[in-house]
C-alpha cells in the first residue's frame, strides 16, 4: 500500500525540452515502485506512484526561486 | 480544522469528458466536509478541502502508468 | 485510484479522550472511500485514504496555535 | 532540511490580476526560508518551498467551493 | 531539487517487527535518490526524501482499515 | 485560505533539546501566517499552518539518512 509522491520542476532533461518526457515519468514509476518490492517486499499492485510538476518560478531554495540560486551559484564557482 | 485532501486523475466520469465537473467537485467538497461534521463533529466552517487533479500519465499502479495498468488488468480478465 | 488524505488534530471527540477512536477512523475511512463511488463511481478497491494525526501545538489558525487561538475566540463571544 | 509547502488559491491579489505574480511568488519564497533561519537556525540553503496554486473550483471552505461561500459570507454581513 | 515523499504503513517486514528497520530506512532513501539521478540527472545532493510512516488503523482501503481489509481478502481466496 | 505546511527534522535547536519547543512552533506558525498577509493580503484567521516534524532517520539527503550525510559533509570540509 505504499504511495510514492516524487515533486520534481517542470523542466525537461534536455535541450528544448520543457518538461519530461512520457518515457521518463514511465521511469519513475517503476522504479519507485519495484523499490517498495524490493527493500520492503510490497507487490507492485500495492502501490501507488503520484508525480507532480512544479513551476520553476513556484520552487524556492536558498532564499530564492530556483532559477535566480542556480545563476548565483554558478557565479561563485 | 481538517483538511481533507483529494488526489485523482484528471479525465471524466463519462464519456467524452476529460475532467470531472465543477458539479462533481462541489459534490466532493460538500460530502468530505459532512463527514468531518458527522463523525468529527467539526463545524463546516473549519474544514478545508483541496481536490489535487494528476495527469493520468504521472500516476503510477502496478510498476505502470495507469493507462497502461489498466490496459494489462483488461487483458487478463 | 483516488488518495484521500484527511488531516486532524490529534483530541478526542468527547470529554476525557484524547484522540480518535479506531471506530470513528473507520467511519471516516468507510465515507470518504464511499464519495469516491458515488460521486466519481470509483470501486472501493481503487481508493486509498491516509489519516494524519497533528498534534496541537503543531497546528495554527488565526495566526497561534490552535489552543491559544480557540481561547481567543471564546473570549470574544 | 526544511521543506514548506504554501498552498493557496490560484488568483490575483488585485484587480484583473488571475494569479500572483512571480515577484509575490518570489517574497513568499525569501520569508519563508528566512523564517526557517531565524527561528530554527537553518541556512538559506537547506530549506526548500514549493508553492502549489489550486483552482478556486478545487478548493472548499464550509461545505462550499470557495467562491460560492465567499458570496454566502459577503450575505450574511 | 527533487523531494521524495514514501507513506507507508508502519509494521515490519518480517515476523516480530512492528516498524521498518533504520537499515531498509537508508535502503530506501539511497534507492529514491538514485533513481533521481538515473532517470533525471539530479545530483544525490538535489534531492531529499522523506519517510513518512503511518499508523495501520490510520490507513483505509477498499472502504475498510487495512487491518480489515486484508483479512477480508485473504478470506476470498 | 493558505494552507502552509512546514516539514521539519524532529531535533533540538540547542544542545540537550530533541525536539523544538512549543515557543518555537508558535513563532513559526505567527511568522507563517503573517507572511501570507503581507505578500498576499490573506486575513489571519483564513491561513492554517500544519508543523510536521520528521524522525531523522526518515529523512534522506545526499542520497543517505540525514545524520549521515552531515558527518559526509562535515568529515569534507
Amino acid at each position: 500500500m505504499p504511495i510514492v509522491t516524487i515533486q520534481i520542476t517542470r523542466e525537461g532533461t534536455r535541450p528544448g525540452a520543457d518538461a519530461i518526457t512520457a518515457d521518463e515519468k514511465a521511469q519513475l514509476i517503476e522504479g519507485a515502485s519495484r523499490l517498495m518490492l524490493d527493500v520492503l517486499g510490497k507487490p507492485l499492485e500495492s502501490t501507488f506512484v503520484v508525480i507532480e510538476e512544479v513551476e520553476l518560478e513556484n520552487w524556492g531554495w536558498g532564499g530564492l526561486p530556483v532559477a535566480a540560486y542556480r545563476k548565483q551559484r554558478a557565479a561563485k564557482t
